[in-house]
C-alpha cells in the first residue's frame, strides 16, 4: 500500500484552532506535517461560524445598542440624530474578518512548511488516509502518527428539524443578514446566550426556552444571577424548566414552537420568526471511516485515554479539541494539541500550559468572567477560603469610563475566593465591561498559584479597572482577620 | 501650647491619592487620626483637575472621534446621520463624576473615623499645625506626626503669564466649557499630550511646543517614536527643539506667541486662541509656615530622607506625593503613603508593594502603555536580553473588535524584554486601545519577577488581547535559541 502514498511524519485532520496548533507544533518540532480540512477557508468551526463571527457581531452590536440611548448620550454632551444599523454591510465587514483570519492561518501553515489539503479525509486503516480534494482525484497519505481534531457538530433534537431557514443552527443565525423580529433560541447555554444578546441588542424580540430551572449551571450561583438579571434587563424573556415538544411552519409562514412547561406540565405554543436550536454539540466523525479502524462513531469518545489523548489501542492516533474529551473550548483545544505533539517530538518547543483552569467569558455586556473555583465547589470540597468582593463603582478608572458607568442596570463586581490556609487564589468571579482581559491577572495568579500577599506587592497602572482585583484580594485578607466574617471553613 | 490645641496621633495636610491614603491607613492602624484640605472638595489635583478630568474627557473625546469617521463606521454596518459634541454637557457630566468620587472619598473618611477638616494648614512649630476652616476661627491641632501631602503646582514662565483666560494651567484647561480653535500647548510631556488628544479630538487645531527634539524622553525610543507618529496622523502639529519666548494677547484678542526656533536660532509669531502651559510641576508648600521649622522652600526637597521619607531633623514628619521625591504619579503616593504609615505603626494592615517598577500610560488612543526598564536602559547597563515582539494584527480577538482594528494608523503592537540569563520578564511596551489593563499582566510578571516560562504556563482567555502577550513571550524564548539574533549582550 505504501508504494502510492505520499508519506509523512505527522497528518493533521482539521484545520480548527486544535489542528493548526498540532500542525505548526509538529512542524517546528522537525516531523514531516501535513494538514487536511474540508473547508475551503482554514479555522474550522471557531473561526468561520464560531467564536469570531459571535464576538465581532456582539461588539459590534453593543457599540449600535450604545448608540441608540439617545438620552444617555445627551447627557454626556454626544448628541446624535439618528443611528441605523445595516446587517448587510455588517456581515460584509465581518466576512472580512474571517477571511483575513483565515488567511493568516494559511500564511502560518506555508511558513512553517505544512503542506495543507482542502477536502475530505478518511481512514482506510491506522497509518493510512485516504484524502479526496474538492474535484480531484482520490490519493492516500500514509502517516507515522494521526492528529484527529475535526470538532464538533450541533446536536439535533427530535421534533425539531434543522431546515437553517426558519429553524437554524447557532453558524446561521451569525450569518443572517437581516433581523429577524421574534429570534427565538432553543437552550440557555453560553453560544445561546451570547446570539441572544447579538440580536437582543439590534431589535429583535428575543427569547430563550431553557429546559432546565436556571441557566449557565456552570458558573459561581453569584454570577449566573448576574448573567441573568442583566439579560432580562436588556429585554431578554427567559422561559425556563420548558421543553420544546415540536416545531412548524404553518400556512401564514409564521413558525408555531409547541413549548411544555415542566413543573406545570401544561403545554402552549409560541410564535417566531426564527428558532435557533442550541442544546449541545457532539463530537464531529462523519465521513472518517473509523469502521476502518474497527471502531463505532457511538463508543468513540469512550475509547480516548486521557493521558496521552490517544485512540485505546491506536497509540499513534491522538485527538484534540472538541471531538476529545474536555469542555468545547478553543483554548482547550490547542492545549491538548501541544500536548499531542509533545508526546510524539521530545523537541517541541513551547512550554506546556499545566493549568486546569482554563478562563471563561461570556461576552455580554457587561461581560461575564470566571476562573478557578466557584464558591459552591469550595464549600462542597470543604475547603476553608475567604472572600473579598469589590464594586467597580468604587473605582476610579471605572468612573471616567462614563459609557462603562452608565450602561447596565447591573452592578459591575469583582470577587476573589482565596484559600484561609495557604491564602492562594482559588477563584475569581466578576462583571465587567472588560472582564475579558482583566480575566487574564486572575487567570495568571490561580495558575501559577500565586498567593494574595503577592497581588498586594504588585503596583498596577492608575487609573485601572485592575486596582479593583488588588482591592479585593486585600479585602479578602482583611475579611480572614475577622472571626468567622466571611471565612467559611 | 498643649493646652487649648486638639491632639492626634497624626495630622494628614491634604486629601489628594497621597493624603487620602496615608489618613485611612494611619486610622485603620489604629491612630487617631485628622486630615485637612484646602479645597471643599476632596481628591486633590488629581481628583478636581488632573487625572480624573483628563481621562474622563479623553475617553469621551475619542467616542465622538469615532462617531465622526462616518465612512469607517458605515463599512461595519452603523449608518449616522450627524454627530455633534456639547461641550457644556460633557462638563456637568464630568462635574458629577469628580463629584461622586470627592464623596466618596469623604464616605471612606468617616467609614475609617478620620476627622476631616476643610481649610488651610500652616507649621506654628515642628507638632503644632494652625488650622483655619473656611469662614471660621482659627485653632491649633497638636500632633504626634505629621504627614504632608500638600500636592504640587504648575511651573510658572517668565513672559508667559497665566490669567487662566488665554493662557492656561492644564487644570483650567480640562474644565473649559467651549472647544478653542486653535488650542496651542507648552511642553510636550504626558500632561500636555494628553489634553491635546482631548482637544484634537473635539476639532481643536493643536500645536505641540517643546524645547527638547523629542517628545516622552522617558519612554522606549520605539513606543515613544509611534507616540509622535499617532498624534501626527490624528493631526497634532509638533514645533520640536523650539523655545516659547513670551506670550500677549493683541488688540484684536489674538494670542500671539513668540518663538524661537533653537537650531535655526531664528524667532517667529505663532498664532493660537489658547494657550495651555504645561512645561511640568512644582513641590506646593505655599502657606505651609516651613519656615517655622527653619526651613526654606527652596532646599525643602532635598531635606528629605529617602529611606524613611522624613523631613532630615524631624522623623515625625512624613512627606508624601508630588511634594516628596519620586515622580509625581498617584500611585506613586499612594506607596509612599502606606510606607510613611509603616513606618510609624507596626499594625498597618496593608502588605507593602515593593515593586520599583511603575506602569505609566500614556491615554492617548490607542493607548501607550509600559512597564519596567526600556531597551536603551538595558544596552546602556550591558544586561544581555532577548524580545519577543508581536502585532495585535495577528491576535483573534483584535480583529473581532472592528472599532480597534481600523481606528488608527499606527500599528498596535506588544514588545517584551526577557533576561537571557534569569529568563525573568525585564519590560514590556505596548500599544493598544485597551493598554491600561493589559498593562496589569505585564505588571504583575515585572513586578513579582516572574519568567518567561512562567508566562508560558498560563491559560489566558480565548480570545483575548491578553494571548498576544504570552505569544511575545514565547517568541523571546524562541528568538533567545537562535544564536546572535536579538540576544543583545
Amino acid at each position: 500500500m505504501t508504494d502510492n502514498s505520499v508519506v509523512y511524519d505527522v497528518l493533521v485532520i482539521g484545520c480548527g484552532p486544535g489542528g493548526f496548533t498540532a500542525a505548526t507544533q509538529a512542524s517546528q518540532a522537525g516531523l514531516r506535517t501535513a494538514c487536511v480540512d474540508r473547508r475551503v477557508s482554514l479555522g474550522g468551526t471557531y473561526l468561520i461560524d464560531g467564536a469570531v463571527p459571535s464576538k465581532t457581531l456582539l461588539d459590534e452590536s453593543y457599540f449600535y445598542r450604545q448608540l441608540r440611548q439617545q438620552e444617555a448620550m445627551e447627557k454626556r454632551g454626544v448628541k446624535l440624530l439618528s443611528a441605523k444599523f445595516d446587517m448587510q454591510a455588517a456581515q460584509s465587514a465581518l466576512k472580512q474578518t474571517i477571511e483575513g483570519l483565515s488567511n493568516m492561518y494559511e500564511r502560518e501553515l506555508c511558513k512553517n512548511s505544512v503542506t495543507m489539503y482542502k477536502g475530505t479525509a478518511a481512514f482506510k486503516d491506522s497509518h493510512h488516509v485516504e484524502i479526496e480534494q474538492h474535484g480531484m482525484d482520490r490519493f492516500m497519505v500514509e502517516a507515522k502518527y494521526i492528529v484527529v481534531a475535526t470538532g464538533s457538530a450541533v446536536i439535533q433534537c427530535p421534533g425539531v428539524v434543522i431546515d437553517e431557514d426558519k429553524i437554524i443552527s447557532p453558524g446561521r443565525a451569525l450569518s443572517l443578514d437581516y433581523v429577524p423580529s421574534r429570534f427565538t433560541i432553543m437552550g440557555g447555554g453560553t453560544i445561546g446566550l451570547e446570539i441572544a444578546c447579538i440580536f437582543n441588542n439590534l431589535g429583535s424580540q428575543v427569547t430563550i426556552i431553557e429546559s432546565q430551572g436556571e441557566v449557565c449551571q456552570n458558573m459561581d450561583h453569584e454570577l449566573a444571577s448576574a448573567t441573568k438579571t442583566l439579560l432580562q434587563s436588556q429585554g431578554v424573556i427567559f422561559l425556563l424548566d420548558t421543553r420544546v415538544k415540536f416545531a412548524e411552519t404553518d400556512v401564514a409562514g409564521q413558525l408555531n414552537v409547541t413549548l411544555l412547561n415542566k413543573p406545570l406540565k401544561k403545554a402552549h405554543v409560541h410564535h417566531c420568526d426564527v428558532l435557533m436550536v442550541s442544546i449541545g454539540r457532539r463530537p464531529l466523525l462523519e465521513g472518517l471511516h473509523i469502521s476502518n479502524l474497527g471502531l463505532d462513531e457511538r463508543d468513540f469518545v469512550e475509547k480516548i485515554d486521557k493521558q496521552s489523548l490517544s485512540l485505546l489501542g491506536y497509540p499513534h492516533i491522538k485527538l484534540v479539541g472538541d471531538v476529545a474529551i474536555g469542555p468545547m473550548l478553543a483554548a482547550k483545544a490547542e492545549k491538548q494539541a501541544v500536548r499531542a505533539i509533545q508526546s510524539i517530538s521530545s523537541t517541541c518547543p513551547i512550554v506546556t500550559p499545566t493549568c486546569s483552569f482554563p478562563p471563561n467569558v461570556l461576552y455580554c455586556q457587561p461581560q461575564i468572567g470566571w476562573v478557578g473555583y466557584t464558591e459552591e465547589e469550595l464549600i462542597n470540597a470543604r475547603v476553608p477560603y475567604q472572600t473579598g468582593k469589590v464594586f467597580f463603582s468604587e473605582n476610579i478608572r471605572y468612573n471616567t469610563l462614563l459609557s462603562q458607568k452608565e450602561s447596565t442596570t447591573v452592578s459591575s463586581f469583582i470577587k476573589v475566593l482565596v484559600d484561609s490556609h495557604t491564602m492562594k487564589l482559588l477563584g475569581v468571579h466578576m462583571v465587567n465591561d472588560d472582564a475579558n482581559e482583566l480575566l487574564s491577572q486572575a487567570s495568571m495568579a490561580v495558575s501559577l498559584g500565586l498567593t494574595a500577599h503577592d497581588i498586594c506587592k504588585v503596583t498596577f497602572p492608575h487609573p485601572s479597572l485592575s486596582e479593583s482585583f488588588k482591592q479585593a484580594v486585600q479585602l479578602a485578607i482583611a475579611n480572614g482577620k475577622l472571626p468567622g466574617v466571611n471565612v467559611r471553613e
